[in-house]
This record gives C-alpha cells, sequence and structure tokens, in this order.
C-alpha cells in the first residue's frame, strides 16, 4: 500500500505551539516523522534540542510523573519483564494469536474498509456499528502496549501501515470518523448524535491508542492526527461559551483520553474540557434515562451511586479521577470515593465484573447481582481495573489494588480463552449450555467466539494484558510499592534517580510465597512497600530471612531500611481455600458458598463432574461446607491449574418434577459425591458444559 | 358528535353471503342496523327469519357451542351473577372506576383523535405506539363484556359514539389503522411491518371487542367493520397462493380473533386463515430471533418450547388451542400439552404470572424465575389464563382451572390497584421502592400508573374481569362444570333444554366452605362437576347434608344423580396455610419459603411489620418454617383480607457491610419477630414499600 503521510503533510498541529516549558521533553520525536511538519505553515511542533531524546519511552499505562495529586507514579511497562509464570501464558497468547487473529477478523470485517473507502481505496460498504472505528483504535492501542514489551517489526509495520490508512481518512477540518460521511456529515456532533453516535468516544480511542503507539515507538502519526481533531475541530467549535456548541460525552471515554493527552502534550486546554464534559453541559437538552444509562450530561460530582450503562459508568469514573489526579478538586474526591463505596458493597460480583443486567448492559439495584443472567460485560471488568489502577494512584490504598486483582485474575481473564482465539462479551457466574441468554453467544452453547459485530471487548481485553507489566509496580517520594506478584523483572529508578532492579520469584497464585530480590543501583535508604492481599488472613514477610511485623491484609507493608543489591524480601500469603458468603440480601447467592483460594474464584464446570451423568441438572449439587477442600495441582489440564476436590451431596431429584411443592422439600434421594472446582477464568474452553460459581449449601 | 353512519353505508359486508346454514341463526341482527344495509349491491348480509332473534346473547366468553372439539360448553357471561362477596369489588371498581377513568385517559391521550383526525375531525398528530389502535378495540371489549351483565346506558352511548368513529376511519378497501396512513401508507403489511407493526394484531382486538358488544347488544356496526377488513382487504390478498401475499402475524392475535369470526359467522375460510397463519409462510424470510421473539412464522406444531416474548407467546397458544377446538388436529394438541408442560414445569410463576425477563418481556430459560426483575407482564398473565379456558374447554381437566385461578386471584388480580384507578405493567414477586425497576414505573417508586403509552395491560384486565361470569361455569353433555367459587347465581340451561338454577354461597376465598343451591327446571338425570382444587389436600363434600366420596385436589368430582330443585351441594376445602418451597433449580428461590392459603398467594409488604423501622431492607426477615401461622380476617384492611401472622427473625445487621465475607456468616443479631402477611393481590396499594414473596427460611 502506497505511503499517503505526504498527502495530509499539509494538515497542521497547534498542539506544540501551545505547550508550557515543562513539557519541552515530551516532544521529542523521531527525525524521520519531524520532517514532515517541517514546511507546515500554521505552526508545526518544533524537536526541543534539551530534551531527552527518548523521554516518550519513560511514560507508563498512564504519565503521571508530573499529576500533583497522584501520590503514586507509574512504572514503564517496558521496565518490567514478566517471565514465564501465570501470566506468561496468558501474555503468549495475546501477543501470538489474540492481536493477530484480531487484525484479521477487523479487516475481514471491514473495519479497514470504512477508512479506505473515504480514500477512495475502497469500494465496500460501511460495515459495523457506529463506533467502529474505535475498535481499530483499541486494537492499536494493544499493539502500542504490547510493543512497548519489545519489537515486533512485522506487527509494528502492520500497525504503522494501518495508522497512514486511519489518518488518511482525516479531513481537512481535522473531522476524524468513518461513520458520519456523505449523507450522515450532516448530523456530526448534532445533539442527538452525540448521545449515541459514540464520535468522541472513538476519539477518546484513537488518543489512547495514538498515546501507547508513541510511547512504544516514537511515531506520532496517530497522535499528530489525534491532536488535529481535537485542537482544530473540537476546541474551536465545542465547549463552554456562546461561540461554542455543546459536548456531552454520550459514552464516557474522552474525558480520560483528554487528560492523557494533556499529560503527553502538557496543554492544558485539555484537562479544563475534561473538567467541562464532566460537569454536564446545561445547554444540552437530556432525559432522565439518557442521564442515568450514559453516565454523563450531569455534575459528575452530583452522582451518588453507580448506575446505567456500565463500561459508561466505569469509564466516567476513570475520567473523573483522571481529573482529580491533576486538579485535586475535593469533590471529584469525594464523589468517587461514595461511587466507590457502593461498587463494594453493592455492585462487584465476586469475579470483580459488574454490570448485572443485560438490558442496557448495566448496573442493577443495590445487591442486584443475578449469576445467570449476570451481564458482567469484559470491558465493565477492564474499566474497573482501570479506575481502580487510578484510585489506587491517588490514594496508595491497598484496597483498590484488591479490586484490580480481583478482577484481572477473574472476570477479565475469563473473557479470553486458554488460546487467545475466543472471547466472552459477557462472564456470567452460572451458565447452562441449553439456555438461551444468547445475545452474544452461539446457538451450540459457546459463549466464547472469535468475532462480535460490537468487538469491543476483544481488544480491551488484548491492551490489558499487554499492559499488565505496568501495573506491577508504583513509585513515589518513599520508595517503590509492589502491587502483583509473578515471576517478573523491574528495571527502573526511584524518584531520586538510583537505579532500582526487583526480580520476582513465585509460582502466584497457585502458590502464596514470593521472593523479592531488591537491587538498587547505588545503596540507599527507601521503603519497599509490599502489597499484603486483603484475602490473606495470616501471612509472614522476612528481610533477608529475618522476620518483618506489621502486615495487615488489604494493606501495603512499608518495608523501610537501607537496601543494598540482592537484599532479599519474603512472603508467605495465607493460600486456604476459602468458603465466600455473600451478604444476605444477594437473593440469588442465599445459602451458597463461592470458593477462592489466593485470589483465584474458582467455579464447576459440569463436565468435571464424576456424577455427571446422573444429574439433571447443576441444581442438584450442595456442598458440605465443613469440608475438607483438597487442592492440588494439574499441569495438563487447562494449560495448569489447581483444582479443588470438595466434599458435596447430588440430589437426583433436583430439577426435575414440578415448580413448587408445599411443606418440606424431600432429602430422600441424595448422594454423596466429591465436587471437582477449576478457576473460574478457566471455564468454557473445552466442549459446552453447565457452569457455576456459587453453589449451594447441603444445609440451605 | 353527528352520526356517520350513513356516510359508510356503501361499504359491503360479504361475510353473510358465505355462511352456512348451520350458522343461520346467528345472522341476526335488530332491525335498524340492517337497514344500513338493505341497499348493498354487493350482497349484505340478510335476516333468517327461521333464526332466533337473541341468538347472539347466547355465547359465553368464547362460543363453544358447535366446536366439535371442546368437550365444554361456554356459559353466557349475562346467565351468571356475581353477587356481594370477593369478585364483587373487583368488578364495582372496574366498572365505576376502571373501564371510565381508562376512557378518559384513552381520549386526553389521543387515541381517539387517530381515528378523527382521518375523518377530518381533528387536526392533532398521531399519538402512540404502532399498536395504539388496540387499546381503543380492548377497551371496547371490557364495555361490551360488562354490557353483557347488565345495560349501561350512558356506557352505551360513549361506546357506540366511539365505535362509529373507528369505524368512519375504515377505508373503502377495507383497511383501518391510523398508523399506517398518509405517508406510511406504502408500507402497509410489508413483510418487515407484519413483523412489527401490529396491523393484524390491531383488527384481531377489534374482531374481539366488536364481537363481545355485539354479544351484548345486538350491534353489529364494529363487526360488520371487521367482517369488512378480513372480507375485502386481507382474504383476497393475502394469504397461501401465488396470487395473494404471505401473512405473518408478528403478535399473534388475529388467529384466535379469526376463529372467534368463525364461530360468530359460520365462516370457514376463518380457521383456514387462522391455520395458515398458525403454521407459517415460507415466503418470508425471518431470522431465528424473530422467531423466537414472535412466537409465530414457522409451524405451531414446531414448538417445543415457550420463549420469546410472552404475551405473543400465550396469544399464539390461544389461537392453536382454539384452532384445535375448530379442527381435532392431534399434532396441535400434542404440541399444546408439551407448550403447557413447559409452562408448568419450569416458567409458571407462584402468582401464575409468566415471562420472566424484562428484555423483551419474554420469557426465560427453564427455572430462570427471578423475583425483583421478574417481568409478569398483566397481560401475560391474562393471556395464561386465556390459554387455560380454552385448554379446560377441549379436555375438561381441572389441572387447567388450576392455573386459571392461580393466575386470576393473584398475577392478574394484581395488576389493578383495588380503586381501579392505577395499573400494574409489571408484577415482581419482590420490589424494592428505592430500586430503578422502573421502565414502567415512576420516579417515586410507585410501580401502579394511572396510563401508560404502551396502555396494553389496563384494558386487558378490564375485559378480563368483566368476562368473570363467564368464567365460573361450563356445560357438557353430562352436566354442568363448577370452576370457581363466589357469591353467585347462574340461570342458564343443561344441553338438552332444561333450564338450571345454581346458587353460590360463600365467603371463598377466605373460607373453604361453599354451598350450591343446584335447581334444574325440571327434576332430570345430569352430573355436577365440583372443581376440588390442587391446593387442597383435605376436602369434604356433601349433597343435601350426605357425605359423598371420591374428592381428588385437581380433578372435578362429578356428582351423578337425580336433581330436583334446591338440591344442596356443601363443599369444604382445606384452607390451612401452605408453605411453599420451589424446586431447586430455582435460584432466586433458594431457601426461601412462600405462603398460600386457599388459593390465595401471600407476600410481605416491609409497612405492615413491628420492626420495619430497624430493618435496613427485607433481607434481615428469615421466616421459621415451624410455625405456627395464625390467620385473621381483617374487615379494614385493604378493603378486607386475611393477613397472615408467622414467627419469623430479623437479623438487624443483614444487607449491610460488605459484599462477600469469609466463612459462616454471624447469627449473633437476630432478634424474634412476627411477621404480617398479605395477600399478594393487594400489594402497593398504599405508600411505597418494600415487597417480597418468597421469604428466606431460618434454616437456610
Amino acid at each position: 500500500m502506497k505511503n499517503r503521510l505526504t498527502r495530509r503533510a499539509f494538515i497542521a498541529t497547534t498542539a506544540a505551539s501551545l505547550v508550557s516549558p515543562a513539557f519541552a521533553s515530551v516532544r521529542s520525536r523521531d527525525g524521520a516523522l519531524l520532517s514532515l511538519f517541517a514546511d507546515d505553515s500554521k505552526g508545526a511542533t518544533r524537536p526541543d534540542s534539551q530534551a531527552e531524546p527518548d523521554s516518550w519511552k519513560d511514560a507508563g499505562v498512564l504519565d503521571l510523573s508530573r499529576s500533583p495529586y497522584a501520590k503514586l507514579k507509574t512504572v514503564p511497562v517496558r521496565a518490567v519483564e514478566i517471565q514465564d509464570g501465570f501470566w506468561s501464558k496468558r501474555r503468549k497468547a495475546n501477543l501470538g494469536a489474540s492481536i493477530p487473529s484480531m487484525h484479521d477478523e477487523l479487516v475481514e470485517h471491514g473495519r479497514m474498509d470504512n477508512f479506505l473507502r473515504l480514500e477512495g481505496m475502497s469500494t465496500a460498504p460501511q460495515k459495523g456499528p457506529v463506533y467502529s472505528d474505535s475498535d481499530i483504535y483499541k486494537w492499536t492501542e494493544a499493539v502500542g502496549l504490547a510493543l512497548q514489551s519489545g519489537d515486533q517489526p512485522e506487527l509494528r509495520r502492520t500497525t504503522e501501515a494501518m495508522i497512514r490508512d486511519v489518518v488518511a481518512a482525516q479531513e481537512p477540518s481535522g473531522y476524524l470518523n468513518t461513520y458520519f460521511v456523505g449523507d450522515k456529515a450532516p448530523r456530526r456532533m448534532q445533539y442527538d448524535v452525540q448521545t449515541t453516535g459514540h464520535e468522541l468516544y472513538c476519539i477518546g480511542h484513537l488518543l489512547q491508542g495514538a498515546i501507547a503507539y508513541y510511547r512504544a515507538t516514537g511515531d506520532r502519526t496517530l497522535l499528530d492526527a489525534g491532536i488535529r481533531f481535537v485542537d482544530n475541530f473540537l476546541l474551536p467549535n465545542y465547549g463552554p461559551g456562546t461561540n461554542r456548541k455543546g459536548i456531552v460525552a454520550g459514552h464516557p471515554e474522552i474525558e480520560m483520553s483528554l487528560i492523557e493527552l494533556y499529560r503527553t502534550t502538557g496543554k492544558r486546554e485539555y484537562v479544563d474540557l475534561a473538567g467541562y464534559i464532566l460537569h454536564g453541559d446545561e445547554r444540552i437538552p437530556l432525559r432522565r434515562e439518557q442521564i442515568t444509562y450514559m453516565f454523563c450530561g450531569i455534575p459528575f460530582t452530583s452522582r451518588t451511586k453507580l448506575e446505567g450503562h456500565a463500561v459508561r459508568a466505569m469509564y466516567a469514573c476513570c475520567g473523573a479521577t483522571d481529573y482529580y489526579l491533576e486538579t485535586g478538586d475535593p469533590q471529584y474526591w469525594k464523589t468517587l470515593n461514595t461511587l466507590w463505596d457502593d461498587l463494594t458493597a453493592h455492585q462487584l460480583y465476586v469475579t470483580g465484573g459488574v454490570g448485572a443486567r443485560e438490558a442496557g448492559e448495566a448496573f442493577g439495584d443495590a445487591y442486584e447481582l443475578p449469576n445467570a443472567t449476570a451481564y458482567g460485560e469484559s470491558c465493565a471488568a477492564i474499566g474497573n481495573m482501570m479506575w481502580n489502577w487510578r484510585m489506587l494512584a491517588a490514594s496508595a490504598d491497598a484496597k483498590f489494588t484488591d479490586v484490580i486483582e480481583r478482577s484481572l485474575y477473574n472476570g477479565i481473564n475469563s473473557g479470553m480463552s486458554l488460546d487467545g482465539k475466543t472471547y466472552c462479551y459477557r462472564n456470567p457466574l452460572a451458565f447452562d449450555p441449553s439456555g438461551d441468554w444468547r445475545d452474544h453467544e452461539d446457538p451450540e452453547g459457546r459463549i466464547r467466539n472469535p468475532w462480535y459485530d460490537t468487538t469491543c471487548c476483544p481488544p480491551n481485553i488484548e491492551r490489558t494484558f499487554a499492559a499488565l507489566p505496568g501495573y506491577f509496580y508504583s513509585t513515589s517520594s518513599e520508595g517503590v510499592y509492589v502491587h502483583l506478584y509473578d515471576n517478573s523483572v523491574m528495571n527502573w529508578r526511584l524518584h531520586d534517580g538510583n537505579g532500582l532492579k526487583i526480580l520476582q520469584q513465585t509460582r502466584y497464585p497457585w502458590s502464596g510465597s514470593v521472593k523479592l530480590t531488591v537491587s538498587p543501583a547505588t545503596p540507599a535508604e527507601f521503603a519497599v512497600f509490599v502489597r499484603i492481599p486483603g484475602w490473606s488472613a495470616r501471612n509472614t514477610v522476612k528481610v533477608n530471612g529475618e522476620p518483618v511485623s506489621g502486615a495487615r491484609p488489604g494493606a501495603y507493608l512499608p518495608i523501610r531500611r537501607r537496601w543494598s543489591a540482592n537484599d532479599t524480601i519474603e512472603l508467605s500469603f495465607d493460600m486456604n481455600t476459602q468458603q465466600l458468603r455473600a451478604n444476605p440480601a444477594v437473593v440469588e447467592d442465599r445459602g451458597r458458598i463461592a470458593f477462592q483460594r489466593g485470589p483465584i474464584v474458582f467455579c464447576m464446570e459440569k463436565l468435571d463432574q464424576s456424577t455427571r451423568e446422573e444429574a439433571a441438572n447443576l441444581a442438584g449439587y450442595t456442598v458440605k461446607p465443613e469440608g475438607p477442600t483438597a487442592s492440588r495441582f494439574e499441569p495438563d489440564l487447562l494449560e495448569g491449574v489447581i483444582v479443588l476436590e470438595h466434599p458435596a451431596s447430588l440430589s437426583r431429584s433436583a430439577g426435575e418434577g414440578g415448580l413448587y411443592v408445599a411443606g418440606e422439600p424431600s432429602k430422600a434421594a441424595e448422594t454423596p459425591t466429591t465436587l471437582r472446582l477449576i478457576p473460574y477464568y478457566a471455564w468454557a474452553n473445552r466442549e459446552p458444559s453447565a457452569m457455576q460459581v456459587w453453589i449451594p449449601d447441603t444445609k440451605a
């Protein structure tokens, strides 16, 4: 495909001309790209000869390096190498199967043709829903994050060609969207289109993809296209004031993207615009249902509970936390904590999934957490993790990391098959392949599919797995925080510039033993904050073999001392299997037990049960709380998992016969059995089978 | 409003010219109306001098008098007078408040303007959804059925004026619909419109309304309009064969209406057309989701389970049963019983409601019967009752009457407030007024509202209450069946023409004692089949004071003897309060108990509980199965209801605190209390309050 970059070289970016001196360093780029803008008459970004040439490499998943209200600073993805262990298998599937196959799916389903058509390179009609451009951008973000862990030349070439095709579709005005073109062009940014048309949602994802790609490669091509949209099309025409039209996000996403764009360019207007969008614009008339569903359009700080479309709500919370990290607005912090309390007291599945309802892909009422009909969209669980990552940065409070871990290992991890080629859109906690809860499922009862016409979830999971190294650590003025545990090595630096290497050796999450080897470049006094998971009741921590006291579940244990090369920290967490019970207000979980071991939530699939032939359905099984539970690592099962075995009963008549009986139910037909439980994330990787997380207690 | 009948006198009805001799008697009408058609050049219906002049008065809710596969024949609504007792209050509210206020609501919301506009009598724009005409027709049916219990001159005048306005909007082609007019006229009966446009659904309701009104008054004005639509517009252009276009019902309703039109006119083509529609037309391309949702479009006899939109499915089953009653097709009977088994084994709420899901107003999977999110649309419960009424007629099996009674007393009865002025659209089995399950509810947590833009349910309940006398009895070649119990008097005749009067004296459903006084005009031998409800374990039956054996729960007890005037039957049913438990596969009911006494299902409203101030929410209450339950009639509560009192515990911490805990939940904070339970049908008649039907068992 020919390079059409030069054709667009006339399009100016005005962003850099407004950059404040503090941000000069981030304006660097490689020379080849710079030359494109050399003759830009409107004032192109100029290279700053004082800047560090590779400063774009130092930004993490977010760039919080200058965020005044971020207690924790991110560590670059490239600074952490995840080695052979739990996540390496998932990341290998992500890079080796998921990202390439999703590329092919996107191309096959015309998502690139949508762009090429506008350049006269395709005659295919527009394909996919109104938000289809975002899938390309989110995939690009996944690639960008993946490339931060190491170059993949072929993937990079493919992506850069796609980026060129995307940018070539941008109009001279800066507008870029492949749906609102032709006879739909007059509808652009109309208020009714803003609520449903996803124009700014797409641009938000473009910006995130562009920033990730820039942080991987220094290539600003897509980033500058995003800046052109914002600077040339959006800011002059939309926003507060009588000379501009109003904005409603419709699907929140632009808010966090604008703030990350500010962090990348230093242009403060982006923060202000995000704040304006988070506040809502009274000029735009909205119905109550829209305000609920979209989770935008009224002041974010007037919200008191999570409601409406779960992904929208989570992304809005991400944007609002980003806004807090830059402004410190106490009303935002208060609201964010109110919403977080609502999340964890009323709305969070034990898998870390969120969004109970299929209708509106929405949050339910407090305690409305059905299992079979759970929506738990993969994107919503990811949004939940992204939000908690920002709350963690703002507070250094491990309660947010507990939510990150719960979502990541369970309700997000379940979203991609072990082979990386199929995906769950929704992530229920109970499933019957003969049922028809199949809006996103196939007729044979397979809940995982390689493609969805609304394919938001697959690239969202891809970007999350690709970003994973960036979630392992943070730094603060006091030292370094250790959030996640897996075999890995970090090579980064403390705030004073002292280099720091941390080696993790562990079989986490199967084992609760973790050995950290801490090696500062120069011996120095600082704190290593090791996370004690909330689920771990009993913990031991040793430094160089000597016990350290003070470990509390759900808190970071600061180990302040003078560290020298090859100092060790040994952590031992409580890996006893836990029987979880839900608040009695969760009606579907009443009298039921869920099993959790370490961060892993378990489930039973019917196909693993020795009595599967005798059971009409899973309703006949009840577990004996007294146990005992046996756990065993099975290396050949589901790429290697711990399996739990637990005593249970099977009532063969359960699930048969009439709906209602008067008096006590008969217990005559109960036979003892032993349940086999597998990690929830690994369900639905074999033939379709009934599954449940919450299993009735024999006593109930 | 001026009488525009003469303006339409030129419109011919061709129906009567094809009537078979067996049906001659039903062609009678009053002379005034006949004269309208005296100069009809296309062949108007001619009076049959041999016919009984008032034969239209003898038809019941259905006219099964000549249906060859109806074991039971209906008894006219007008032949049964419901006297002071349980239903008289509901029927008084229906006639005195509901029907008049709904008239005003319909007019106020432009539903009559839709017709008047087409006659140049209104300039108001089209109002309401595409199916809005049906609301007028269903209301007309309610009036027609109400007038069968006695003339209401003002109501009759109002309705006849409305009927004239409706008929005046009919086009010369016979087409009648106020939505597909003007620039929408070209879309009429297009295949995509047939699936969603409700044109035939509206005409089905027109026919039902017209037939009810005709059976009340002999007035054929609306009936002839319906016949013109079918004979002049539909039959010549749509149906099987290469010279006609296909039909898909879209929303089943036309099937049962066509068959009732056949029963009213004798024109067999209507049955054939209904059969064709029930079979589906392969020429019309439909997606799998449409076939599921619409419950039509493929052969009815290929269905194996209830699914999709619940009202559509129930109406389809009504039509299919009507088709069986006329044709005896064994494949239909087999399918209907398969579907009925699915209903009662997997899909029926304990309240007799059906349709678990808000999404698509649909049936769920087997055992998917959530409580708070239950949809249980009033219309679906009514459709369920209508279907079971037809199954009962085909079989004389009391298992169908048990479903009728369960729906009628509970899930239908709940649909209209005690004062007759507000309605439930959905009928959940648990409710929290602070929740947001409010698609059809108001922001203050009131689930009952006077008006819905889709106002299908209110007139549906009105027609059901108005028709109620017609559901009390049937006749067969062997005698008379007694289905429902309430103070009432029947004046009708046996098949041999012998007059029969039955007086019922009872406080049913509060009391289980019913006294029937059976008075044939001439002493004769026949059977009185008294229904022993399925919920009544122990029963006594006496005739003239002498015990009769053989009563079995859920069966009709035939009492065959020579009956003379003032013979008595005394029935005594088991009114012990029953604790119902659901099949363990119903996840939300697991470990929970529902209370039923006689046919009445109970619930708890928080406002009745002495501990309401201490309870965070209803999740804290658990009942002690060992009881005892006390029952007491409270004449001043909710227009007089039995209240149950049952020992329980309140855990004050339940519903507070976190979502998940490891290990056994604490039971420390439990305090004993006594629950007050009211009949489910009477809930939500005071201030908004939390409610639940299924209450956790203390042991769970």
